[in-house]
């Protein structure tokens, strides 16, 4: 079984942009031509001892311009994106995906005019992580990003507890309070969406909770150094002190505080603003919203109306931010060439359904990866479609680009990919063989076709600490008492009740070998750069 | 509010049997002269304090006799009486219940042909509490057995993990590796639903894992000390060691060890030769199952063959089983005289589905605690009805008295409700104005009419430790991240997903309430004896 990488040959479709025969140093002279270098992005030396970013000769701008204008994109032109991207939303909380509690009229409406996808994961169960995914196209262990980030200003005292959590709690297997994340931030050697479509001539913009390094203490990692050309939000959770508030990388506020009610407010005037600003085209708005992650605040207009709760209450804020986003669109003439996308970054936390689904926020199951995916592109996503083919937030990355007229950077392994005929509803069969279930660093499992397959997994074994062999219930074998390896048939058993490990030993045996190579593929390779 | 223990007011119903004008001391006398003190059931002296059952003079069995054949049984028969008592088997198991993976004609047939419960609750989401709650109609807190027990014989190092467990881990919040219960067992001072019914002339029989008291070690817990005219089973869960297999206090193997496929065979048939022996009834078979408890073992002919793994494997041959009673009524001509119950003791653990509920076994959420309950009853329960009001396993007590012609006994507190009415259909709502969820002796939350409310929950806060005062989440005010008390509509929002504790304050007042009007009763009086 091959890797998930061979995006253009398993799609089969010729590669028709110029990108693609670039070497990895002329994709990278060229986003930088496009003004990464404006922005302070690139940087040169030895990174995590991989791979190195170098400064280049940057050709004239009317040379990349001439070189663009020749890229003709599949559609014919180059659709406007839109990302929108709640955090912490369940899989079972809009009305689309079957939620009762909570009204979310745009994002329904979205979905009866564009695509719905059923079986749609984040790349992880967790904030950083996820996000790091859908802005490179790569899973988290690619850029060292494989756990919330967490301020840089933090206290000694509150660092000591999360590392005292996990060494010890953490190496008894009882307790997970917060392992490190490898890389700080997002580190330059990793192109983003963003950075890619400037060389397509993107205007780009980002709203919202970026969770990708404390640039309010390290400016290195503010999203205008990688490559959006304006921004407006949060370093990271609204959980996470001190939390200032930025515009591009000028400091408004240094920290929120519990004043967050007004946020998803000023989200969307700025959001609102910067497509207005960049109507002419084509232009990428990632807006990440702060809610419904926890600690919960919704606005006066909007706090004790929704039957969800105060859960309730921010995420039909987040539809009516919707509503205006789109309503912008329209009074634009943009609601026909824009690409709007409206997910989540995991599943649920304390709050929020899973929507049947086992598990939550942090864990391998279904409920902490499966998220909803609703697409709008009239005229070339049929409206009012489902899809139940399995994607995952990594292929929004070589998806955008395939839009925008580029193939992805040839210096690197992208894990995702284009997924445009499934958008169009032309492909049904997933464009991955498989998919990966990491938490933290550790590989738990894998998905491929209809098998889910876990190795092990965190949280398991729940309450009960029986996984010890001198237990009375080790006495029984491994794999008798709740134990791994666990099988999964999506089709049957959608919420993961039934391990069929004994019945299907052969599957498993086979699930356990596409691990393995992707291990050990990783593992040679873990930052995924093509020499 | 009242408590839930007015059986006879309540349901407005004229009292028409003898028993409950008699004085406990009665009661025991009349229980006593129906074989109770051959069967040694009965001591004196004081127990845990509070109460004590008094040796009492025997009045002649003809004047016993006498006395019941002057009860006229509402129905105008004595039903006989037939619980299945799954372990662990989950709200969505079963086709009835919306599973799709494992295959339980027998069973589902019973809904065809009785009524389905929406909305029942085990009284504990652990195996002996509420097994002691089925069996007394009491809450566990009643006679002290309010967590699983554990073998007597365990050796000193396991037991000195368990307790490292509960006195560390336990009290840092992170694990709950097993408190223990003040009760080691069944205390001879409850009355059991088959001391009870004894007083009505039924022969009583019980077949499977009895978990109230480790009588492979101490013979005054064998369930014929406890009412069982004829017991074939284990002293416990199938894995605890050493777990005997015993016929009445005769023990058959010392240690079942891994030799578990054959189990469900032979309840089946020693559950068949029981009321084929007791026909000419009224009798009483307490049908406990070992599984789908983990580890699980499935025979020879059901082994592999469930598309719900080696979990619906031994589903399955407990359907099967199931029809194997219910074709040995019909045989002997008892399914139109015989109440048939099919209701498991908890959530689902490792495996198995909660059916979209949160939660699962052990823990206070629907998943721990809500469970399937069919009974059939033909003639007067309507065949295929549904019924969605909420009722809990210590309903059965008092409905099976009731069927028999009997009340609860007067000396006591019984906290079931007779739910004759809900069972034909009569009646739609609730019998109890509110149901009380414990976690070992801590009183957790309450049900009461559409709300559900949590003033604390165990293993809510996951998987972070966000509760303590000190981190970042503490700044932000109790109740604002995941914190509780919580407060779910039940209606709108089955799965938990939604603290409604902001938008609704009163009715959380009103739930603390009743909550704390419980505790305060309870605290006075925990064995709730009537003087």
């Amino acid at each position: 079984m091959s890797g998930p990488n061979d995006i253009t040959t398993k799609n089969n479709r010729k590669p028709d942009t110029w990108i693609e025969r670039l070497t990895r140093r002329d994709f990278i002279t060229l986003a930088s031509a496009a003004g990464l270098v404006a922005a302070g992005g690139l940087t040169a030396g030895p990174l995590f001892g991989c791979s190195s970013r170098e400064t280049a000769e940057i050709p004239p701008q009317k040379d990349i311009a001439e070189l663009i204008s020749r890229v003709s994109p599949p559609l014919g032109y180059r659709p406007n994106v839109v990302v929108i991207l709640c955090d912490d939303l369940g899989y079972g909380d809009i009305g689309c995906y079957g939620g009762r509690a909570i009204r979310t009229p745009a994002i329904d409406r979205l979905a009866r005019e564009g695509v719905r996808f059923t079986d749609f994961y984040a790349c992880n169960a967790l904030c950083s992580p996820s996000r790091v995914g859908l802005l490179t196209g790569r899973y988290p262990l690619r850029s060292g990003v494989t756990w919330p980030l967490w301020p840089l200003s933090e206290t000694f005292r509150r660092k000591f507890v999360r590392r005292l959590g996990n060494g010890i709690f953490g190496k008894l297997g009882v307790a997970d309070m917060g392992p490190e994340s490898s890389a700080e931030g997002l580190g330059p050697e990793e192109i983003t969406l963003p950075e890619a479509l400037k060389v397509a001539g993107y205007r780009t913009g980002m709203v919202g909770k970026w969770h990708l390094g404390d640039f309010s203490v390290k400016p290195e990692y503010n999203p205008v150094r990688h490559g959006f050309d304006f921004f407006y939000g949060l370093p990271h959770s609204n959980d996470m002190f001190p939390c200032a508030l930025y515009r591009n990388d000028e400091e408004l506020e240094a920290d929120i505080g519990t004043n967050q009610a007004r946020l998803t407010g000023l989200y969307t005037k700025e959001a609102v603003d910067f497509i207005e600003e960049a109507k002419d085209g084509p232009f990428f708005l990632y807006f990440a919203h702060t809610f419904p992650h926890q600690p919960l605040y919704a606005s006066e207009e909007f706090l004790h109306k929704s039957a969800g709760g105060l859960y309730g209450d921010t995420v039909e804020e987040i539809d009516a931010s919707v509503a205006e986003v789109l309503k912008c669109l329209e009074r634009n003439g943009l609601a026909d060439n824009t690409l709007v996308i409206v997910t989540s970054d995991n599943g649920p936390w304390f709050e929020g359904s899973p929507g049947g689904l086992r598990g939550r926020k942090g864990q391998s199951y279904e409920g902490g990866f499966r998220v909803p995916l609703i697409a709008r592109l009239p005229g070339v996503i049929p409206a009012g479609s489902v899809s139940e083919a399995a994607a995952m937030n990594i292929d929004l990355f070589p998806t955008c680009l395939a839009l925008a007229g580029l193939s992805g950077p040839a210096d690197r392994v992208v894990d995702g990919a284009d997924i445009t005929e499934l958008l169009t509803g032309r492909e049904k069969e997933p464009s991955h063989e498989a998919f990966f279930f990491y938490h933290h660093d550790g590989l738990e499992g894998v998905r491929s076709g209809k098998w889910k397959y876990f190795r092990n997994i965190n949280h398991y074994v729940y309450p009960l600490p029986v996984d010890k062999e001198d237990t009375p219930i080790g006495r029984m074998g491994r794999g008798r008492l709740g134990r791994w390896p666990l099988l999964y048939d999506m089709d049957n058993d959608p919420d993961e009740s039934y391990n069929l490990i004994d019945t299907y030993p052969e599957v498993g045996q086979q699930m356990l070998s596409v691990m393995e190579a992707w291990e050990k593929e990783t593992a040679d390779n873990p930052r995924g750069w093509i020499r």
